[in-house]
C-alpha cells in the first residue's frame, strides 16, 4: 500500500509537470489562410476579419492575404517564384489550411490540391449568396469540409467547429 | 565470325519485331486538358481549338473542356462528387496535363497542384495580352513549364516543343 500511495504521488507530480510543460512550450496552432490575390480583392476585407478570429485558435502563417493595401497586382514577394516558395512553405508547415473560395483564384484552387495530397487538414468557406458558381472540384472534393455561410457571424461558428474536431 | 553475323541477324529480327509491336501496341499518350468552365467560359472556343490540336499528340481525356454547349453551370456530370471523382481519375491515369490558365479557375488551380504532387509533366499556357495577372503560386511554380502565348498558332508551336521532350 505504501509503494502503491508513493506511485501514485509520482504520478501526479509527472501529470503536473507534463501540464506545466505543455502550458510553457505548446506547440501553437500553425494555420494557412488561402484567399484570392490576384484573382481579385473584392473579399480582401472579410478575409481580414476571418484571420483576426482565426488568430484566436492559433498563429495564422498567412496574414497578408488581409491586408487592404494588397492589391490584385499581388506584389507580396519580389518575384513569382519568390512567392510561390515561401507560400509553399507556409502550407507544408502548418496543421489546418482554412480558404474562403468565393472570390475564384487559380492561386487558392492549388493550394488546395497540393494540401490534399499532403493530408492536411482543410476547411472551405463558401458564401452561395454571392451567385458565384463553385468548382466541382472543390464542391466535390471529399478529402476537405466544405461549409456554405452568409455572415462574418456564421463562418465564426464554422470556424469554432472545425477547431474542436 | 559466323557465330557473330547470325548475332546481328538474330538481334536485327529482335529490332524489327520490337517495332512491329510498338507500331501496334504502343500505348496511345493520355492528356488531361484543363481550362475554366464555372470560372468563365470566355475562352471555350479556344480550349475546343487547342485541344484539336493536342488530338494529333494522344488522346484528350476531358475533350468536354471545350464543348460550346458546356456553360459556366459546369453541369458535365450528375453531381459535384461524380464530376470530381471522374476528372480526378482521369488526371491521375493521364501522361501528361496541359492547362490553360488565363481565365482563372479555381478547378483549374486545383488539378495543377495535384498534378505536381503527382509528379506529372505540365504545360500551363497564358495569354499576357488578355489583361489577367496569372497567380504566383502558377507563375513562381518551378515543377510546370509556363509558356506565354498569343494566338493560336503560337500554342501550336509550343505544345509540339513541350511533346517532343
Amino acid at each position: 500500500m505504501k509503494y502503491a500511495t508513493i506511485k501514485k504521488m509520482g504520478n501526479t507530480k509527472q501529470n503536473v509537470a507534463s501540464v506545466i510543460f505543455l502550458i510553457i512550450f505548446k506547440k501553437k496552432m500553425k494555420i494557412y489562410f488561402a484567399g484570392s490575390i490576384r484573382g481579385g480583392r473584392e473579399d480582401a476585407a472579410l478575409y481580414l476579419q476571418i484571420i483576426e478570429y482565426l488568430k484566436t485558435f492559433g498563429e495564422v502563417l498567412t496574414e497578408h492575404v488581409g491586408d487592404p493595401n494588397l492589391t490584385s497586382l499581388g506584389d507580396d514577394g519580389p518575384t513569382d517564384k519568390y512567392i510561390h516558395d515561401r507560400d509553399l512553405q507556409w502550407l507544408q508547415s502548418s496543421d489546418v489550411l482554412v480558404a474562403e473560395v468565393t472570390s475564384v483564384s487559380m492561386g487558392v484552387g492549388y493550394e488546395i490540391g497540393r494540401a490534399v495530397e499532403s493530408g492536411k487538414k482543410i476547411l472551405c468557406l463558401f458564401r452561395p449568396g454571392s451567385g458565384k458558381n463553385l468548382s466541382a472540384m472543390i464542391a466535390g472534393c471529399p478529402s476537405l469540409i466544405l461549409a456554405n455561410y452568409q455572415t462574418l457571424e456564421d463562418s465564426k461558428i464554422v470556424i469554432s467547429e472545425f477547431f474542436k474536431k
